[in-house]
């Protein structure tokens, strides 16, 4: 391995640091003084610095329109596609919804605070298990420039600093609703420095963030399988892996063709390019003859191309024939993998080698069968008769979500307020001794 | 950086692997395959396994004790102190007495299957958050050939696999507790699989188990600070960091001082060597006449060498003089650091340049300042009016601990077995669609 791509596991600061690096280290470490002023506020404050912050979006609302306006200029001289642009293009109206969303963050239970657990120990000690801030909070993201008001207003109503890295495609517009948001901070009294956007647009502003291990406390990657590898591999900061999502949906023996026919096609087609979109179709050869040709005519409807191995070809001869990449391919697009199983347990097999540990659903009306899905399917969502597609914090009644996370540790699944905080014990007693 | 103290970032399985790290990764895979198995066993299937596995290792004690034996006599050989040997050495009764730790991990309730939330969506969609083992659990520990049996014992419990990597001086003892848990794990039925020791003593196979991310879900280690600081930067696999514990105990102006006394004392002394030993005290100036004296005495008459700040010193010229490095330093044995300070807002400022994030404590009859105290500390325990070595899973009632977390991410202080499980969400529907 090349010493250059290597990177540092132990961060020292040497003469060798670029000035970029210094930048980033200097933000990180403002960032968490500012975190040490969150921490103790009460929702009430917190929510007053929402409000000023979502009020300052709108009066604001044209000079950020107009730094957008850079970074749109900017995307369609360098060839962007009319969609592309259309991503990143602001409007008044849109930073109207923008603050909507702000406001709305202000309406949801503080998780800083809540009693995890107590107990009243043997001895009189009084034992408390409480939520507390996780500190300093980066979130490198490709794309829209909404998120940034939005992961500001998560990180602060959860008491976090946020270090916030956005594309370089957005760059003037992040730059300049990051301003707008740290004024309203001051304004309320709250340190500015609570909301920054990581100075840079170049690899390695990225770079020293995922190295500022000690100064920042967990960096979340919001975009697409590159980043989220980049990120997962090479930062030396906890990551919380918003990975990709190879969902399946799995038609069983028992199962409502009618209901399977609804809840594959939502799966694949409500949204083509979402994480908890269904990549792969697996149906029981039980109800192959009678599901597969109104299925594979339904999806043929919709545009979508359909990858299927020679049993399903049988039904389909357009179907392109499926190989393993099929199996492991998380499309994003109007493309679905589809393949007949003997059995439960062969999919349960399939879905247990090609899973990304996103979404899995089930359609059947077996109560055993469900059971056994559920129980056996190793993933941050599992279905029963239920479109993929809810995997949302928002479905979910979490009011907010900063990502969904594909990981086991610290956070699975969607991801709200309570899963930016982290938690410490507090224990009082009356002088006891051990 | 030079590229052979460079860690492959991704792995790679490339012609250049080394026979151990082939063995390691074919042990980890086999794992993974045991865990699959596990996870939806019933408590009590894991609890019949407990119970053979204690009964096992006690009908083999001699055996055991004869493979210990060797471990013992290669510890002399190599000139250990009588002292390490004894923290090695395995008796009957020793055996008996790991026999019935983990006879008890089976009387404890299963984390797995809890449900740790559940609501009705107001779409009809019937949402819960289910805990599930986290899957391939790696322990790197050094030390005493118990921890075997326990760690394996609540990784079992928890529905995990477990991957152990003991100290090389307590290899032989390792290798022959865990033929005998794998033994009655087949007995009982379950994969033998789900209990191994990673071959090898050489630093290439622990290596090799911090890089098989993707097989092993998570690595706890125990021990020093140097083994603990090596898996967290080297290891690609998570991390949980079972820090150091440069924990304080601060002595409040509104102390009481006879209460103080004692909880310092006990602090530092209780046991000299642990986490959470006290290893720093700090003295409101105003109670300082009162107090200091008369613990400055109390540490004389147990034998601990005091390291004072000037003012410290004022009351004791044998203390040493303190540096920098006495005030980070987690000692680990008969000494303290002392200081003198003006206010709670400094004893603040010095807590939060110095703790290791694991302990803090504040003695106190002030409500304001004991609030105060426990609203900006940030550790994984608060401790008011309470000895600092109360941080301890036993001492909080979880009946078990699988170590002592310093991290932010995942858990936060002692683990028990909920700290040992991931969670996912179930939803069930009636073809519920977005």
């Amino acid at each position: 391995m090349e010493a250059t791509s290597c990177p540092p596991t132990t961060w020292e600061a040497t003469s060798t640091m670029s000035d970029t690096e210094r930048e980033v280290r200097a933000g990180a470490e403002r960032a968490r003084d500012a975190a040490a002023d969150l921490a103790p506020l009460s929702r009430a404050v917190k929510d007053e610095a929402l409000l000023a912050m979502a009020e300052a979006l709108v009066s604001e609302a044209e000079s950020i329109v107009a730094a957008n306006a850079e970074d749109v200029e900017r995307a369609r001289a360098g060839g962007e596609s009319e969609a592309m642009v259309d991503r990143l293009a602001l409007t008044a109206e849109r930073v109207g919804a923008v603050a909507d969303a702000v406001r709305d963050v202000a309406e949801l239970p503080d998780p800083v605070g809540e009693v995890v657990r107590g107990a009243s120990l043997p001895n009189g000690l009084e034992l408390r298990q409480v939520r507390v801030p996780l500190g300093v909070i980066g979130i490198i993201y490709e794309g829209r420039p909404n998120v940034t008001a939005d992961a500001a207003a998560l990180c602060l109503k959860s008491g976090n600093a946020a270090l916030l890295r956005g594309s370089s495609s957005a760059y003037s517009s992040n730059s300049r609703i990051v301003e707008v948001l740290r004024g309203a901070l001051q304004k309320t009294g709250l340190p500015a420095d609570a909301v920054q956007l990581v100075p840079g647009t170049g690899r390695d502003s990225a770079q020293a963030l995922m190295r500022a291990r000690g100064l920042v406390d967990v960096l979340i990657p919001r975009g697409g399988g590159s980043l989220i590898r980049t990120v997962v591999t090479e930062s030396t900061v906890p990551v919380i892996e918003t990975g990709e999502g190879n969902c399946h949906v799995y038609v069983d023996a028992s199962a409502d063709t009618e209901m399977a026919l609804a809840v594959a096609v939502n799966s694949k087609t409500q949204r083509l390019s979402t994480c908890n979109t269904a990549e792969t179709l697996l149906v029981h050869t039980a109800v192959a003859d009678r599901f597969l040709p109104r299925v594979l005519a339904a999806l043929r409807d919709l545009g979508v191309t359909v990858h299927g191995d020679d049993r399903v070809r049988g039904y389909d001869d357009e179907a392109v024939p499926a190989s393993e990449a099929d199996w492991a391919a998380e499309y994003l697009s109007a493309d679905l993998a589809v393949k007949v199983v003997d059995s439960l347990d062969d999919a349960l097999a399939h879905i247990r080698r090609y899973s990304t540990g996103h979404t899995e659903a089930i359609v059947t009306d077996s109560q055993s069968a469900a059971r056994r899905f559920v129980s056996l399917v190793d993933a941050a969502a599992v279905m029963v008769n239920a479109s993929t597609r809810f995997t949302d914090g928002g479905q979910f009644g979490f009011g907010a979500e900063i990502g969904i996370s594909t990981q086991k540790l610290h956070a699975r699944g969607p991801m709200g307020l309570p899963e930016m905080t982290s938690t410490k014990y507090v224990v009082t007693g009356e002088g006891h001794l051990r």
